[in-house]
Protein backbone atom coordinates (compact mmCIF):
# COMPACT_ATOMS: atom_id res chain seq x y z
CA UNK A 1 0.00 0.00 0.00
CA UNK A 2 1.02 3.50 -0.67
CA UNK A 3 0.24 6.48 1.55
CA UNK A 4 1.53 9.72 1.13
CA UNK A 5 1.14 12.63 3.75
CA UNK A 6 0.69 16.14 2.58
CA UNK A 7 0.58 19.68 4.06
CA UNK A 8 2.04 22.80 4.63
CA UNK A 9 4.97 23.70 6.46
CA UNK A 10 4.68 23.02 10.40
CA UNK A 11 1.46 20.48 10.21
CA UNK A 12 3.36 17.69 11.52
CA UNK A 13 4.09 15.10 8.85
CA UNK A 14 7.54 13.88 10.14
CA UNK A 15 5.88 13.17 14.00
CA UNK A 16 2.81 10.88 11.86
CA UNK A 17 4.70 9.17 9.63
CA UNK A 18 7.07 7.85 12.23
CA UNK A 19 4.01 6.78 14.69
CA UNK A 20 2.31 5.31 11.17
CA UNK A 21 5.52 3.71 10.71
CA UNK A 22 5.99 2.14 14.38
CA UNK A 23 2.87 1.19 14.53
CA UNK A 24 2.53 -0.79 11.26
CA UNK A 25 5.98 -2.31 12.47
CA UNK A 26 4.87 -3.47 15.34
CA UNK A 27 1.47 -5.34 13.44
CA UNK A 28 4.18 -7.33 11.72
CA UNK A 29 4.08 -5.79 8.15
CA UNK A 30 7.13 -4.56 6.39
CA UNK A 31 7.34 -0.58 6.09
CA UNK A 32 9.69 2.27 4.49
CA UNK A 33 9.46 5.57 4.86
CA UNK A 34 10.84 8.20 1.95
CA UNK A 35 10.34 11.41 0.86
CA UNK A 36 9.84 14.03 -2.20
CA UNK A 37 12.66 15.96 -2.84
CA UNK A 38 15.07 13.76 -1.90
CA UNK A 39 13.84 9.51 -1.52
CA UNK A 40 16.94 8.51 -3.37
CA UNK A 41 20.94 9.55 -3.64
CA UNK A 42 19.94 11.47 -7.31
CA UNK A 43 17.04 12.61 -5.40
CA UNK A 44 19.25 14.36 -2.52
CA UNK A 45 21.53 15.85 -5.20
CA UNK A 46 18.67 17.74 -6.96
CA UNK A 47 16.72 18.79 -3.65
CA UNK A 48 20.12 20.50 -2.68
CA UNK A 49 19.69 22.41 -6.08
CA UNK A 50 16.19 23.58 -5.21
CA UNK A 51 16.74 24.25 -1.75
CA UNK A 52 20.13 25.35 -0.44
CA UNK A 53 19.57 28.92 0.17
CA UNK A 54 23.35 29.38 -0.45
CA UNK A 55 23.04 28.63 -3.85
CA UNK A 56 23.49 31.66 -6.11
CA UNK A 57 21.83 31.13 -8.71
CA UNK A 58 18.13 30.08 -8.04
CA UNK A 59 16.08 28.19 -10.44
CA UNK A 60 13.21 30.02 -11.56
CA UNK A 61 9.62 28.83 -11.49
CA UNK A 62 9.33 26.08 -14.40
CA UNK A 63 12.79 25.12 -13.53
CA UNK A 64 12.43 24.13 -10.31
CA UNK A 65 9.51 22.46 -11.30
CA UNK A 66 11.12 20.05 -13.77
CA UNK A 67 13.91 19.42 -10.81
CA UNK A 68 10.84 18.03 -8.84
CA UNK A 69 10.01 16.17 -11.78
CA UNK A 70 13.12 14.35 -12.03
CA UNK A 71 13.39 13.53 -8.92
CA UNK A 72 9.83 12.37 -8.76
CA UNK A 73 10.32 10.13 -11.83
CA UNK A 74 13.86 8.60 -10.42
CA UNK A 75 12.02 8.21 -6.85
CA UNK A 76 8.97 6.38 -8.65
CA UNK A 77 10.81 3.83 -10.70
CA UNK A 78 14.14 3.39 -8.92
CA UNK A 79 12.22 2.89 -5.39
CA UNK A 80 8.91 3.55 -4.85
CA UNK A 81 7.80 0.49 -7.37
CA UNK A 82 10.37 -2.08 -6.33
CA UNK A 83 9.27 -2.03 -2.55
CA UNK A 84 5.51 -1.84 -3.46
CA UNK A 85 6.19 -4.74 -5.52
CA UNK A 86 7.81 -6.68 -2.22
CA UNK A 87 4.40 -6.04 -0.88
CA UNK A 88 6.08 -3.05 1.47
CA UNK A 89 3.89 -0.47 3.17
CA UNK A 90 5.47 2.55 1.39
CA UNK A 91 4.75 5.86 2.80
CA UNK A 92 6.01 9.20 1.44
CA UNK A 93 6.53 12.99 3.05
CA UNK A 94 4.87 14.77 -0.25
CA UNK A 95 4.22 13.71 -3.46
CA UNK A 96 2.18 14.67 -6.49
CA UNK A 97 -0.03 16.90 -4.46
CA UNK A 98 2.87 19.29 -3.02
CA UNK A 99 3.29 20.51 -6.83
CA UNK A 100 -0.55 21.14 -7.31
CA UNK A 101 -0.70 22.93 -3.64
CA UNK A 102 3.04 24.54 -4.07
CA UNK A 103 3.62 25.38 -7.96
CA UNK A 104 0.28 25.70 -8.93
CA UNK A 105 -2.01 27.30 -5.75
CA UNK A 106 1.29 28.84 -4.30
CA UNK A 107 3.22 30.01 -7.55
CA UNK A 108 0.31 30.10 -9.75
CA UNK A 109 1.69 27.79 -12.70
CA UNK A 110 -1.29 26.29 -14.77
CA UNK A 111 -2.71 23.50 -12.66
CA UNK A 112 -3.71 21.47 -15.75
CA UNK A 113 -0.28 21.06 -17.57
CA UNK A 114 1.27 20.49 -13.72
CA UNK A 115 -1.36 17.23 -13.69
CA UNK A 116 0.12 16.56 -16.96
CA UNK A 117 3.46 16.49 -15.84
CA UNK A 118 2.92 14.30 -12.43
CA UNK A 119 1.11 12.07 -14.72
CA UNK A 120 4.48 11.67 -17.16
CA UNK A 121 7.31 11.53 -14.10
CA UNK A 122 5.05 9.05 -12.04
CA UNK A 123 3.30 7.14 -15.41
CA UNK A 124 0.33 7.38 -13.76
CA UNK A 125 0.96 5.70 -10.14
CA UNK A 126 -1.12 7.18 -7.39
CA UNK A 127 -1.24 6.97 -3.42
CA UNK A 128 -4.14 4.63 -2.40
CA UNK A 129 -4.71 7.22 0.62
CA UNK A 130 -2.66 10.96 0.81
CA UNK A 131 -3.52 12.26 4.36
CA UNK A 132 -3.93 16.03 4.29
CA UNK A 133 -2.48 17.32 7.65
CA UNK A 134 -4.28 20.61 7.97
CA UNK A 135 -4.19 23.81 10.58
CA UNK A 136 -3.97 27.19 10.52
CA UNK A 137 -0.57 28.92 8.61
CA UNK A 138 0.12 30.76 11.96
CA UNK A 139 0.42 27.58 13.72
CA UNK A 140 2.43 25.88 11.38
CA UNK A 141 5.10 28.72 10.58
CA UNK A 142 5.40 29.16 14.63
CA UNK A 143 6.08 25.28 14.69
CA UNK A 144 8.94 25.36 12.51
CA UNK A 145 10.33 28.99 13.39
CA UNK A 146 12.36 27.27 15.80
CA UNK A 147 14.39 25.03 13.42
CA UNK A 148 18.07 26.27 12.89
CA UNK A 149 18.19 26.77 9.06
CA UNK A 150 15.03 27.59 6.84
CA UNK A 151 15.29 26.50 3.62
CA UNK A 152 14.00 27.96 0.53
CA UNK A 153 10.54 27.66 0.67
CA UNK A 154 10.17 27.25 4.22
CA UNK A 155 11.52 31.26 3.51
CA UNK A 156 8.56 32.08 1.62
CA UNK A 157 5.55 35.25 2.50
CA UNK A 158 2.44 34.04 4.84
CA UNK A 159 0.18 34.33 1.67
CA UNK A 160 2.18 31.93 -0.36
CA UNK A 161 2.01 29.42 2.31
CA UNK A 162 -2.06 30.93 2.75
CA UNK A 163 -2.28 29.85 -0.90
CA UNK A 164 -0.92 26.45 -0.49
CA UNK A 165 -3.37 25.49 2.27
CA UNK A 166 -6.02 26.46 0.46
CA UNK A 167 -4.55 25.05 -2.47
CA UNK A 168 -4.70 21.47 -0.34
CA UNK A 169 -8.35 21.55 0.74
CA UNK A 170 -9.22 22.38 -2.68
CA UNK A 171 -7.29 19.26 -4.00
CA UNK A 172 -8.75 17.26 -1.41
CA UNK A 173 -12.40 17.24 -2.75
CA UNK A 174 -11.61 15.50 -6.11
CA UNK A 175 -10.27 12.43 -5.48
CA UNK A 176 -11.35 9.52 -2.87
CA UNK A 177 -7.74 9.01 -1.66
CA UNK A 178 -7.83 12.04 0.59
CA UNK A 179 -8.51 12.22 4.21
CA UNK A 180 -8.25 15.78 5.59
CA UNK A 181 -6.83 15.62 8.94
CA UNK A 182 -7.02 19.06 11.37
CA UNK A 183 -3.42 18.58 13.16
CA UNK A 184 -4.08 21.53 15.14
CA UNK A 185 -4.36 18.71 18.11
CA UNK A 186 -2.18 16.45 20.13
CA UNK A 187 -0.35 14.43 18.55
CA UNK A 188 -1.78 11.36 19.86
CA UNK A 189 -5.42 12.60 18.59
CA UNK A 190 -3.94 13.45 15.03
CA UNK A 191 -2.28 9.95 15.42
CA UNK A 192 -5.53 7.66 16.69
CA UNK A 193 -7.31 9.09 13.57
CA UNK A 194 -4.99 8.16 10.71
CA UNK A 195 -4.50 5.22 13.00
CA UNK A 196 -8.11 4.15 12.41
CA UNK A 197 -8.58 5.07 8.75
CA UNK A 198 -5.36 2.92 7.89
CA UNK A 199 -7.22 0.03 9.74
CA UNK A 200 -10.27 0.48 8.17
CA UNK A 201 -8.72 0.14 5.03
CA UNK A 202 -6.36 -2.30 5.47
CA UNK A 203 -8.75 -4.50 7.92
CA UNK A 204 -5.79 -4.65 10.15
CA UNK A 205 -7.09 -7.00 13.35
CA UNK A 206 -7.15 -5.29 15.94
CA UNK B 1 19.40 36.42 -34.04
CA UNK B 2 19.30 32.95 -31.72
CA UNK B 3 21.73 30.58 -33.93
CA UNK B 4 21.87 26.69 -32.70
CA UNK B 5 24.38 24.43 -33.40
CA UNK B 6 22.80 20.42 -33.52
CA UNK B 7 24.72 17.31 -34.55
CA UNK B 8 26.00 13.82 -32.59
CA UNK B 9 28.92 13.46 -31.30
CA UNK B 10 32.26 14.76 -32.95
CA UNK B 11 30.37 16.58 -35.48
CA UNK B 12 32.71 19.69 -34.60
CA UNK B 13 30.00 21.86 -33.24
CA UNK B 14 32.54 23.89 -30.77
CA UNK B 15 34.93 24.36 -33.30
CA UNK B 16 32.19 26.07 -36.29
CA UNK B 17 30.81 27.78 -33.28
CA UNK B 18 34.25 29.89 -32.29
CA UNK B 19 34.77 30.59 -35.87
CA UNK B 20 31.05 32.35 -36.04
CA UNK B 21 31.41 33.72 -32.82
CA UNK B 22 34.81 35.12 -34.17
CA UNK B 23 32.89 36.29 -37.98
CA UNK B 24 30.46 37.98 -36.46
CA UNK B 25 32.70 39.73 -33.72
CA UNK B 26 34.88 40.98 -36.23
CA UNK B 27 31.98 42.46 -38.03
CA UNK B 28 31.43 44.81 -34.97
CA UNK B 29 28.47 42.89 -33.37
CA UNK B 30 27.35 41.62 -29.80
CA UNK B 31 27.37 37.55 -29.72
CA UNK B 32 27.72 35.42 -26.96
CA UNK B 33 27.85 31.83 -27.09
CA UNK B 34 26.37 29.51 -24.48
CA UNK B 35 25.60 25.40 -24.89
CA UNK B 36 23.07 22.71 -22.91
CA UNK B 37 23.54 21.60 -20.63
CA UNK B 38 25.53 23.72 -18.75
CA UNK B 39 24.86 27.42 -19.81
CA UNK B 40 24.38 29.03 -16.40
CA UNK B 41 25.69 28.09 -12.98
CA UNK B 42 22.40 26.42 -11.80
CA UNK B 43 23.06 24.22 -15.44
CA UNK B 44 26.64 23.38 -14.88
CA UNK B 45 25.32 21.65 -11.49
CA UNK B 46 22.45 19.93 -13.58
CA UNK B 47 25.06 19.07 -15.79
CA UNK B 48 26.95 17.39 -13.58
CA UNK B 49 24.15 15.44 -12.22
CA UNK B 50 23.20 14.28 -15.81
CA UNK B 51 26.62 13.37 -17.21
CA UNK B 52 29.18 12.62 -14.32
CA UNK B 53 30.03 9.11 -14.96
CA UNK B 54 31.23 8.76 -11.73
CA UNK B 55 28.07 9.47 -9.92
CA UNK B 56 26.43 5.89 -8.79
CA UNK B 57 22.67 6.42 -8.89
CA UNK B 58 22.07 7.10 -12.75
CA UNK B 59 18.91 9.16 -13.46
CA UNK B 60 16.39 6.98 -15.24
CA UNK B 61 15.28 8.31 -19.22
CA UNK B 62 12.20 9.83 -18.04
CA UNK B 63 14.34 12.26 -14.97
CA UNK B 64 17.07 12.86 -17.22
CA UNK B 65 14.49 14.27 -19.50
CA UNK B 66 13.25 16.61 -17.12
CA UNK B 67 16.69 17.25 -15.76
CA UNK B 68 17.95 18.75 -19.38
CA UNK B 69 14.63 20.73 -19.06
CA UNK B 70 15.02 22.34 -15.93
CA UNK B 71 18.76 23.35 -17.41
CA UNK B 72 16.71 24.54 -20.63
CA UNK B 73 14.21 26.43 -18.71
CA UNK B 74 16.18 28.44 -16.54
CA UNK B 75 18.49 28.84 -19.80
CA UNK B 76 16.04 30.38 -21.70
CA UNK B 77 14.40 32.66 -19.01
CA UNK B 78 17.76 34.50 -16.78
CA UNK B 79 20.40 33.87 -19.98
CA UNK B 80 19.12 33.62 -23.65
CA UNK B 81 16.36 35.92 -23.95
CA UNK B 82 18.47 38.46 -21.61
CA UNK B 83 21.26 38.57 -24.50
CA UNK B 84 18.28 38.49 -27.13
CA UNK B 85 16.66 41.53 -25.72
CA UNK B 86 20.02 43.55 -25.98
CA UNK B 87 20.26 42.39 -29.40
CA UNK B 88 23.31 40.31 -29.02
CA UNK B 89 23.79 37.28 -31.19
CA UNK B 90 23.10 34.20 -29.28
CA UNK B 91 24.97 31.31 -30.37
CA UNK B 92 23.99 28.01 -28.72
CA UNK B 93 25.90 24.57 -28.59
CA UNK B 94 22.70 22.24 -28.64
CA UNK B 95 19.54 23.34 -27.73
CA UNK B 96 15.98 21.44 -28.12
CA UNK B 97 16.53 19.61 -30.96
CA UNK B 98 19.03 17.48 -29.09
CA UNK B 99 15.96 16.53 -26.67
CA UNK B 100 14.03 14.96 -29.96
CA UNK B 101 16.97 13.61 -31.56
CA UNK B 102 18.63 11.76 -28.13
CA UNK B 103 15.67 11.19 -25.86
CA UNK B 104 13.39 10.70 -29.19
CA UNK B 105 14.93 9.23 -31.93
CA UNK B 106 17.93 7.85 -29.17
CA UNK B 107 16.05 6.82 -26.64
CA UNK B 108 12.81 6.16 -27.89
CA UNK B 109 10.36 8.20 -25.70
CA UNK B 110 7.36 9.77 -27.68
CA UNK B 111 8.11 12.59 -29.65
CA UNK B 112 5.10 14.23 -29.29
CA UNK B 113 5.51 14.54 -25.29
CA UNK B 114 9.23 15.71 -25.55
CA UNK B 115 7.65 18.39 -27.85
CA UNK B 116 4.98 19.18 -26.13
CA UNK B 117 7.48 19.72 -22.72
CA UNK B 118 10.25 21.59 -24.74
CA UNK B 119 7.73 24.04 -25.63
CA UNK B 120 6.68 24.36 -22.05
CA UNK B 121 11.12 24.94 -21.73
CA UNK B 122 11.21 27.92 -23.17
CA UNK B 123 8.35 29.35 -23.83
CA UNK B 124 7.90 28.47 -27.77
CA UNK B 125 11.32 30.30 -27.89
CA UNK B 126 12.63 28.44 -31.16
CA UNK B 127 16.36 29.28 -33.05
CA UNK B 128 16.45 31.63 -36.03
CA UNK B 129 18.43 29.39 -37.68
CA UNK B 130 19.79 26.05 -36.68
CA UNK B 131 22.93 24.06 -38.02
CA UNK B 132 22.97 20.46 -38.41
CA UNK B 133 26.47 19.33 -38.40
CA UNK B 134 26.18 15.88 -40.19
CA UNK B 135 28.56 13.11 -40.48
CA UNK B 136 28.85 9.54 -40.42
CA UNK B 137 28.52 7.89 -36.98
CA UNK B 138 31.97 6.30 -37.45
CA UNK B 139 33.78 9.46 -38.12
CA UNK B 140 32.48 11.59 -35.61
CA UNK B 141 33.45 8.74 -32.83
CA UNK B 142 36.66 8.50 -34.07
CA UNK B 143 37.08 12.03 -33.71
CA UNK B 144 36.05 11.96 -30.01
CA UNK B 145 37.72 8.62 -29.56
CA UNK B 146 41.23 11.18 -28.20
CA UNK B 147 39.12 12.89 -25.52
CA UNK B 148 40.68 12.36 -22.55
CA UNK B 149 37.63 11.63 -20.07
CA UNK B 150 33.75 10.60 -21.70
CA UNK B 151 30.98 11.37 -20.52
CA UNK B 152 28.01 8.99 -20.16
CA UNK B 153 26.35 9.98 -23.41
CA UNK B 154 29.73 9.89 -25.15
CA UNK B 155 30.19 5.82 -24.03
CA UNK B 156 26.84 4.84 -25.36
CA UNK B 157 26.35 2.44 -28.24
CA UNK B 158 27.26 2.83 -31.89
CA UNK B 159 23.88 1.71 -32.79
CA UNK B 160 22.31 4.46 -30.31
CA UNK B 161 24.51 7.33 -32.18
CA UNK B 162 23.29 6.58 -35.69
CA UNK B 163 19.86 6.15 -34.54
CA UNK B 164 20.44 10.22 -33.34
CA UNK B 165 21.72 10.90 -36.28
CA UNK B 166 18.71 9.45 -38.42
CA UNK B 167 16.74 11.85 -35.85
CA UNK B 168 18.51 14.92 -36.61
CA UNK B 169 18.29 14.61 -40.87
CA UNK B 170 14.43 13.76 -40.00
CA UNK B 171 13.78 16.66 -37.64
CA UNK B 172 15.72 18.61 -40.38
CA UNK B 173 13.08 18.41 -42.43
CA UNK B 174 10.25 19.84 -40.53
CA UNK B 175 11.04 23.45 -40.03
CA UNK B 176 12.58 25.87 -42.56
CA UNK B 177 15.33 26.95 -39.89
CA UNK B 178 17.43 23.96 -40.14
CA UNK B 179 19.85 24.15 -42.42
CA UNK B 180 21.82 20.44 -42.79
CA UNK B 181 25.72 20.89 -43.30
CA UNK B 182 27.78 17.75 -44.57
CA UNK B 183 31.03 18.23 -41.97
CA UNK B 184 33.09 15.35 -43.39
CA UNK B 185 35.00 18.16 -44.81
CA UNK B 186 37.69 20.63 -43.84
CA UNK B 187 37.22 23.03 -40.60
CA UNK B 188 37.73 26.04 -43.58
CA UNK B 189 35.09 24.73 -45.78
CA UNK B 190 32.60 23.81 -43.25
CA UNK B 191 32.81 27.15 -42.36
CA UNK B 192 32.40 28.61 -45.88
CA UNK B 193 29.18 27.15 -45.94
CA UNK B 194 28.07 28.62 -42.33
CA UNK B 195 29.39 31.94 -43.11
CA UNK B 196 27.30 32.48 -46.33
CA UNK B 197 24.26 31.01 -44.83
CA UNK B 198 24.72 33.35 -42.06
CA UNK B 199 25.41 36.30 -44.21
CA UNK B 200 22.61 35.60 -46.47
CA UNK B 201 19.81 35.71 -43.65
CA UNK B 202 21.63 38.91 -41.95
CA UNK B 203 22.53 40.87 -45.07
CA UNK B 204 25.92 41.53 -43.42
CA UNK B 205 27.78 43.22 -46.02
CA UNK B 206 30.66 41.66 -47.55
Amino acid sequence: MFITFEGIEGAGKTTQIKLLYEFLKSRGNNVVITKEPGGTELGKRIRDLILNPNIDDKPIGMSEIFMYLADRAHHVETFIKSYLKKNYFVISDRYIDSTIAYQGYGRLFDIQILEYLNNIATQGLKPDITFILDLEVENGLNRIKNRNLLDRIEQESFEFHSRIRKGFLEISKKENRFCVINSNDTIENVFEKIKNIIVDKIKIEM
